[in-house]
Protein backbone atom coordinates (compact mmCIF):
# COMPACT_ATOMS: atom_id res chain seq x y z
CA UNK A 1 0.00 0.00 0.00
CA UNK A 2 1.11 3.55 -0.77
CA UNK A 3 3.09 5.17 1.87
CA UNK A 4 3.16 1.98 4.35
CA UNK A 5 6.98 0.90 4.63
CA UNK A 6 7.60 -2.61 6.71
CA UNK A 7 7.60 -1.14 9.77
CA UNK A 8 4.70 0.61 9.54
CA UNK A 9 2.71 -2.71 8.11
CA UNK A 10 3.99 -4.32 10.89
CA UNK A 11 2.94 -1.70 13.52
CA UNK A 12 -0.58 -2.04 11.85
CA UNK A 13 -0.99 -5.59 11.64
CA UNK A 14 0.15 -6.15 15.69
CA UNK A 15 -2.10 -3.91 16.32
CA UNK A 16 -5.25 -5.30 14.20
CA UNK A 17 -4.32 -8.83 16.19
CA UNK A 18 -4.94 -6.76 19.18
CA UNK A 19 -8.67 -5.78 18.57
CA UNK A 20 -11.45 -8.07 19.28
CA UNK A 21 -12.62 -10.63 16.20
CA UNK A 22 -15.83 -8.25 15.85
CA UNK A 23 -14.20 -5.37 15.21
CA UNK A 24 -11.31 -6.81 12.68
CA UNK A 25 -14.83 -8.49 10.73
CA UNK A 26 -16.59 -5.03 10.49
CA UNK A 27 -13.59 -3.51 9.24
CA UNK A 28 -12.78 -6.02 7.05
CA UNK A 29 -16.66 -5.89 5.69
CA UNK A 30 -16.41 -2.19 5.39
CA UNK A 31 -13.86 -2.80 2.96
CA UNK A 32 -15.57 -5.27 0.60
CA UNK A 33 -18.79 -2.96 0.81
CA UNK A 34 -16.71 0.07 -0.49
CA UNK A 35 -15.25 -2.10 -2.98
CA UNK A 36 -18.27 -3.83 -4.31
CA UNK A 37 -20.19 -0.26 -3.97
CA UNK A 38 -18.20 2.18 -4.91
CA UNK A 39 -18.31 2.41 -8.54
CA UNK A 40 -17.53 5.36 -11.18
CA UNK A 41 -20.25 8.10 -12.06
CA UNK A 42 -21.68 7.18 -16.16
CA UNK A 43 -21.57 10.88 -16.94
CA UNK A 44 -18.34 12.24 -15.61
CA UNK A 45 -16.70 9.02 -13.89
CA UNK A 46 -15.90 10.40 -10.79
CA UNK A 47 -15.69 7.72 -7.59
CA UNK A 48 -19.48 7.25 -6.27
CA UNK A 49 -22.16 4.85 -5.50
CA UNK A 50 -24.89 5.67 -7.48
CA UNK A 51 -24.85 5.56 -11.39
CA UNK A 52 -24.76 9.33 -11.65
CA UNK A 53 -23.17 11.03 -9.09
CA UNK A 54 -23.75 13.72 -6.03
CA UNK A 55 -22.15 17.03 -8.59
CA UNK A 56 -23.65 15.79 -11.70
CA UNK A 57 -26.92 15.33 -10.07
CA UNK A 58 -26.94 19.02 -8.38
CA UNK A 59 -29.06 21.44 -9.95
CA UNK A 60 -27.59 24.28 -8.56
CA UNK A 61 -24.03 23.25 -10.63
CA UNK A 62 -22.97 25.36 -13.67
CA UNK A 63 -23.17 23.02 -16.30
CA UNK A 64 -21.98 25.52 -18.56
CA UNK A 65 -18.57 24.71 -17.28
CA UNK A 66 -16.69 21.75 -17.48
CA UNK A 67 -13.50 21.38 -15.89
CA UNK A 68 -11.23 17.84 -16.84
CA UNK A 69 -9.54 16.42 -14.30
CA UNK A 70 -6.71 13.35 -14.36
CA UNK A 71 -8.66 11.57 -11.89
CA UNK A 72 -10.96 11.86 -8.57
CA UNK A 73 -8.15 12.92 -6.33
CA UNK A 74 -7.81 16.15 -8.69
CA UNK A 75 -11.35 16.73 -8.70
CA UNK A 76 -11.82 16.21 -4.84
CA UNK A 77 -9.05 19.19 -4.50
CA UNK A 78 -10.65 21.50 -7.07
CA UNK A 79 -13.86 20.98 -4.80
CA UNK A 80 -11.75 21.53 -1.75
CA UNK A 81 -11.21 25.24 -3.09
CA UNK A 82 -15.39 25.90 -3.29
CA UNK A 83 -14.29 28.15 -6.00
CA UNK A 84 -15.74 26.05 -8.81
CA UNK A 85 -19.27 25.64 -9.23
CA UNK A 86 -19.04 23.78 -13.07
CA UNK A 87 -19.26 20.00 -13.88
CA UNK A 88 -16.10 17.65 -14.48
CA UNK A 89 -14.88 14.84 -16.25
CA UNK A 90 -12.58 12.33 -15.10
CA UNK A 91 -10.14 11.09 -18.48
CA UNK A 92 -8.79 8.16 -15.72
CA UNK A 93 -5.60 9.20 -16.36
CA UNK A 94 -2.54 11.37 -18.89
CA UNK A 95 -1.76 10.40 -22.16
CA UNK A 96 1.55 8.78 -21.89
CA UNK A 97 3.17 6.85 -25.08
CA UNK A 98 5.91 5.63 -23.60
CA UNK A 99 3.36 4.06 -20.91
CA UNK A 100 1.41 2.55 -23.37
CA UNK A 101 -1.33 4.81 -22.50
CA UNK A 102 -3.65 6.25 -25.87
CA UNK A 103 -6.53 8.44 -25.54
CA UNK A 104 -8.67 5.69 -26.24
CA UNK A 105 -8.18 3.94 -22.96
CA UNK A 106 -9.00 7.39 -21.11
CA UNK A 107 -12.58 8.74 -21.00
CA UNK A 108 -11.95 10.93 -23.93
CA UNK A 109 -14.60 9.96 -26.25
CA UNK A 110 -17.51 10.56 -23.61
CA UNK A 111 -16.04 13.71 -22.98
CA UNK A 112 -16.80 14.63 -26.85
CA UNK A 113 -19.75 13.56 -26.95
CA UNK A 114 -20.44 15.22 -23.80
CA UNK A 115 -19.28 18.71 -24.82
CA UNK A 116 -21.31 18.24 -28.01
CA UNK A 117 -24.39 17.35 -26.88
CA UNK A 118 -24.61 19.17 -24.02
CA UNK A 119 -24.26 23.05 -24.16
CA UNK A 120 -20.97 23.23 -22.28
CA UNK A 121 -19.83 27.30 -23.01
CA UNK A 122 -15.87 26.63 -21.81
CA UNK A 123 -13.93 23.43 -21.04
CA UNK A 124 -11.22 24.15 -18.30
CA UNK A 125 -8.35 21.45 -18.62
CA UNK A 126 -6.92 21.02 -15.21
CA UNK A 127 -4.33 18.56 -15.93
CA UNK A 128 -0.91 18.69 -13.81
CA UNK A 129 2.14 20.57 -15.80
CA UNK A 130 4.01 17.44 -17.29
CA UNK A 131 4.88 16.44 -20.60
CA UNK A 132 1.91 13.76 -20.25
CA UNK A 133 -0.60 16.80 -18.93
CA UNK A 134 1.07 19.50 -21.56
CA UNK A 135 0.91 16.37 -24.10
CA UNK A 136 -2.96 15.58 -22.96
CA UNK A 137 -4.17 19.40 -22.75
CA UNK A 138 -2.67 19.57 -26.57
CA UNK A 139 -4.71 16.65 -27.79
CA UNK A 140 -8.06 17.59 -25.94
CA UNK A 141 -7.22 21.63 -27.20
CA UNK A 142 -7.08 20.23 -30.58
CA UNK A 143 -10.10 17.71 -29.90
CA UNK A 144 -12.49 20.07 -28.55
CA UNK A 145 -12.08 23.02 -30.08
CA UNK A 146 -14.26 22.93 -33.10
CA UNK A 147 -17.20 22.52 -30.55
CA UNK A 148 -16.30 25.33 -27.38
CA UNK A 149 -13.88 27.18 -26.03
CA UNK A 150 -10.75 25.42 -24.37
CA UNK A 151 -9.30 27.17 -21.86
CA UNK A 152 -6.23 25.93 -18.98
CA UNK A 153 -5.31 26.63 -15.44
CA UNK A 154 -2.53 29.00 -15.08
CA UNK A 155 0.57 27.72 -14.45
CA UNK A 156 3.05 30.04 -12.48
CA UNK A 157 4.67 30.62 -9.30
CA UNK A 158 2.32 29.50 -6.44
CA UNK A 159 0.82 31.35 -3.59
CA UNK A 160 3.02 31.74 -0.89
CA UNK A 161 6.11 30.94 -2.60
CA UNK A 162 9.00 33.11 -2.89
CA UNK A 163 10.60 33.65 -6.69
CA UNK A 164 13.80 33.03 -5.67
CA UNK A 165 13.22 29.49 -4.71
CA UNK A 166 11.06 28.73 -7.54
CA UNK A 167 12.53 26.43 -10.12
CA UNK A 168 13.27 27.82 -13.09
CA UNK A 169 11.03 25.66 -15.51
CA UNK A 170 8.07 27.36 -13.09
CA UNK A 171 9.38 31.06 -13.26
CA UNK A 172 9.37 29.98 -17.44
CA UNK A 173 5.70 29.64 -17.34
CA UNK A 174 4.87 32.46 -14.91
CA UNK A 175 7.11 34.86 -17.22
CA UNK A 176 5.11 33.06 -20.28
CA UNK A 177 1.68 33.00 -18.87
CA UNK A 178 2.31 36.74 -17.66
CA UNK A 179 -1.42 38.22 -17.89
CA UNK A 180 -2.33 42.37 -18.48
CA UNK A 181 -3.43 44.44 -15.94
CA UNK A 182 -6.39 46.57 -15.54
CA UNK B 1 23.53 34.76 10.03
CA UNK B 2 20.41 33.58 8.53
CA UNK B 3 20.52 29.36 8.83
CA UNK B 4 23.11 29.63 10.91
CA UNK B 5 21.97 27.39 13.78
CA UNK B 6 24.44 27.36 17.65
CA UNK B 7 25.65 24.37 16.29
CA UNK B 8 26.71 25.01 12.81
CA UNK B 9 27.69 28.35 14.31
CA UNK B 10 30.08 26.67 16.23
CA UNK B 11 31.65 23.89 13.99
CA UNK B 12 31.98 26.88 11.92
CA UNK B 13 34.45 28.91 14.11
CA UNK B 14 36.14 25.44 15.49
CA UNK B 15 36.41 25.14 11.39
CA UNK B 16 37.95 28.79 11.14
CA UNK B 17 40.67 28.29 14.53
CA UNK B 18 42.09 25.40 13.21
CA UNK B 19 42.94 26.84 9.34
CA UNK B 20 46.48 29.22 9.55
CA UNK B 21 45.95 32.62 9.94
CA UNK B 22 47.14 33.77 6.74
CA UNK B 23 43.57 32.47 4.70
CA UNK B 24 41.57 33.52 7.88
CA UNK B 25 42.98 37.28 7.42
CA UNK B 26 42.56 36.90 3.18
CA UNK B 27 38.62 35.00 4.17
CA UNK B 28 38.25 38.33 6.43
CA UNK B 29 39.59 40.82 3.43
CA UNK B 30 37.32 38.96 0.95
CA UNK B 31 34.45 40.01 2.98
CA UNK B 32 35.35 44.17 3.44
CA UNK B 33 36.36 44.17 -0.14
CA UNK B 34 32.94 42.87 -1.02
CA UNK B 35 31.31 44.68 1.53
CA UNK B 36 33.23 48.30 0.14
CA UNK B 37 33.17 47.66 -3.37
CA UNK B 38 29.74 46.47 -4.04
CA UNK B 39 26.89 48.95 -3.92
CA UNK B 40 23.61 49.23 -6.21
CA UNK B 41 23.62 49.97 -9.79
CA UNK B 42 22.44 53.93 -10.62
CA UNK B 43 19.37 52.80 -12.87
CA UNK B 44 18.09 49.38 -11.52
CA UNK B 45 19.47 48.88 -8.13
CA UNK B 46 20.72 45.76 -8.36
CA UNK B 47 23.86 44.76 -6.38
CA UNK B 48 26.96 46.01 -9.08
CA UNK B 49 30.38 47.02 -7.95
CA UNK B 50 30.14 49.52 -11.14
CA UNK B 51 28.06 52.50 -10.99
CA UNK B 52 25.58 51.02 -13.80
CA UNK B 53 25.72 47.08 -13.21
CA UNK B 54 26.34 44.69 -16.05
CA UNK B 55 22.91 44.11 -17.17
CA UNK B 56 21.99 47.82 -17.76
CA UNK B 57 25.18 47.70 -19.85
CA UNK B 58 24.42 45.13 -21.74
CA UNK B 59 23.80 46.51 -25.09
CA UNK B 60 22.10 43.10 -26.57
CA UNK B 61 19.36 42.76 -24.17
CA UNK B 62 15.42 43.90 -25.01
CA UNK B 63 14.97 47.80 -23.44
CA UNK B 64 11.25 47.25 -24.63
CA UNK B 65 10.77 45.24 -21.55
CA UNK B 66 11.12 45.98 -17.78
CA UNK B 67 10.81 42.96 -15.14
CA UNK B 68 10.01 45.00 -11.69
CA UNK B 69 11.18 42.75 -8.67
CA UNK B 70 11.47 43.20 -5.09
CA UNK B 71 15.09 42.58 -4.58
CA UNK B 72 18.24 41.46 -6.34
CA UNK B 73 17.75 37.55 -4.98
CA UNK B 74 14.57 37.77 -7.49
CA UNK B 75 16.35 39.42 -10.14
CA UNK B 76 19.11 35.95 -9.75
CA UNK B 77 16.18 33.91 -9.78
CA UNK B 78 15.15 35.24 -13.08
CA UNK B 79 18.03 35.75 -14.66
CA UNK B 80 18.68 31.64 -14.29
CA UNK B 81 15.59 31.09 -16.47
CA UNK B 82 17.74 32.70 -19.41
CA UNK B 83 14.52 32.89 -20.71
CA UNK B 84 13.79 36.71 -20.01
CA UNK B 85 16.40 39.42 -22.05
CA UNK B 86 15.08 42.58 -20.76
CA UNK B 87 15.67 45.02 -17.77
CA UNK B 88 15.05 44.96 -14.26
CA UNK B 89 14.48 47.48 -11.59
CA UNK B 90 14.66 46.21 -8.04
CA UNK B 91 12.09 47.82 -5.73
CA UNK B 92 14.27 47.32 -2.50
CA UNK B 93 11.35 45.56 -1.06
CA UNK B 94 7.77 44.97 -0.51
CA UNK B 95 4.68 48.21 0.13
CA UNK B 96 3.76 46.42 3.70
CA UNK B 97 1.67 49.05 5.85
CA UNK B 98 1.60 46.87 8.94
CA UNK B 99 5.62 47.40 8.75
CA UNK B 100 5.76 51.12 7.94
CA UNK B 101 7.03 50.45 4.44
CA UNK B 102 5.52 53.13 1.80
CA UNK B 103 6.19 53.53 -1.59
CA UNK B 104 8.61 56.13 -0.90
CA UNK B 105 11.26 54.07 0.94
CA UNK B 106 11.12 52.06 -2.50
CA UNK B 107 12.60 52.66 -5.45
CA UNK B 108 9.38 53.91 -7.18
CA UNK B 109 9.49 57.19 -8.12
CA UNK B 110 13.02 55.96 -10.53
CA UNK B 111 10.75 54.03 -11.88
CA UNK B 112 8.13 56.02 -12.75
CA UNK B 113 10.61 58.35 -13.93
CA UNK B 114 12.62 55.63 -15.90
CA UNK B 115 9.54 54.08 -17.54
CA UNK B 116 8.58 57.81 -18.65
CA UNK B 117 11.97 58.91 -20.03
CA UNK B 118 13.00 55.16 -21.54
CA UNK B 119 10.77 53.85 -24.51
CA UNK B 120 9.23 50.97 -22.08
CA UNK B 121 6.88 48.97 -23.81
CA UNK B 122 5.94 46.73 -21.71
CA UNK B 123 6.31 46.41 -17.77
CA UNK B 124 6.24 43.40 -15.83
CA UNK B 125 6.01 42.91 -12.27
CA UNK B 126 7.40 39.67 -10.79
CA UNK B 127 6.23 40.04 -7.12
CA UNK B 128 5.17 37.27 -4.79
CA UNK B 129 1.75 36.10 -4.68
CA UNK B 130 1.48 37.17 -1.12
CA UNK B 131 -0.47 40.08 0.71
CA UNK B 132 2.62 42.63 0.62
CA UNK B 133 3.34 41.49 -3.12
CA UNK B 134 -0.18 42.06 -4.44
CA UNK B 135 -0.70 45.52 -2.94
CA UNK B 136 2.22 46.40 -4.61
CA UNK B 137 1.47 45.31 -7.96
CA UNK B 138 -1.86 46.91 -7.75
CA UNK B 139 -0.10 50.27 -7.19
CA UNK B 140 2.43 50.11 -9.41
CA UNK B 141 -0.15 49.16 -12.05
CA UNK B 142 -2.36 51.94 -11.40
CA UNK B 143 0.99 54.49 -11.26
CA UNK B 144 2.26 53.25 -14.52
CA UNK B 145 -0.67 52.78 -16.56
CA UNK B 146 -0.75 56.33 -17.86
CA UNK B 147 2.89 55.82 -19.44
CA UNK B 148 3.20 52.07 -20.78
CA UNK B 149 1.38 48.35 -20.48
CA UNK B 150 1.71 46.52 -17.33
CA UNK B 151 1.63 42.71 -16.90
CA UNK B 152 2.24 40.90 -13.66
CA UNK B 153 4.07 37.09 -13.92
CA UNK B 154 0.98 34.38 -13.59
CA UNK B 155 0.11 32.69 -10.14
CA UNK B 156 -0.71 29.01 -10.27
CA UNK B 157 -0.03 25.47 -10.20
CA UNK B 158 4.00 25.24 -10.11
CA UNK B 159 5.80 22.56 -12.83
CA UNK B 160 5.98 19.13 -11.36
CA UNK B 161 3.24 19.86 -8.74
CA UNK B 162 0.01 17.87 -8.23
CA UNK B 163 -2.79 19.17 -8.00
CA UNK B 164 -3.85 17.32 -5.10
CA UNK B 165 -1.05 18.73 -3.22
CA UNK B 166 -1.54 22.12 -4.06
CA UNK B 167 -3.28 24.10 -1.29
CA UNK B 168 -6.58 26.05 -2.21
CA UNK B 169 -5.77 29.47 -2.71
CA UNK B 170 -3.09 28.52 -5.75
CA UNK B 171 -5.87 26.35 -7.02
CA UNK B 172 -8.17 29.26 -6.83
CA UNK B 173 -5.57 31.30 -8.48
CA UNK B 174 -4.81 29.08 -11.23
CA UNK B 175 -8.60 28.54 -11.85
CA UNK B 176 -9.09 32.60 -12.01
CA UNK B 177 -5.61 32.85 -13.96
CA UNK B 178 -6.94 30.37 -16.74
CA UNK B 179 -5.80 31.06 -20.50
CA UNK B 180 -7.68 30.42 -23.23
CA UNK B 181 -6.14 27.96 -25.83
CA UNK B 182 -5.52 27.90 -29.19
Amino acid sequence: MPGIGPRTAQRLALHLLRQPEERVRSFADAMLAAKSQVGQCQKCFHLSADPICEICRNEGRDSEFLCVVADSRDLLALERTKEFKGLYHVLGGLISPMDGVGPEILNVSSLVKRVDADDVDEVILALTPSVEGDTTSLYLARLLKPFTKVSRIAYGLPVGGELEYADEVTLTRALEGRQTLG
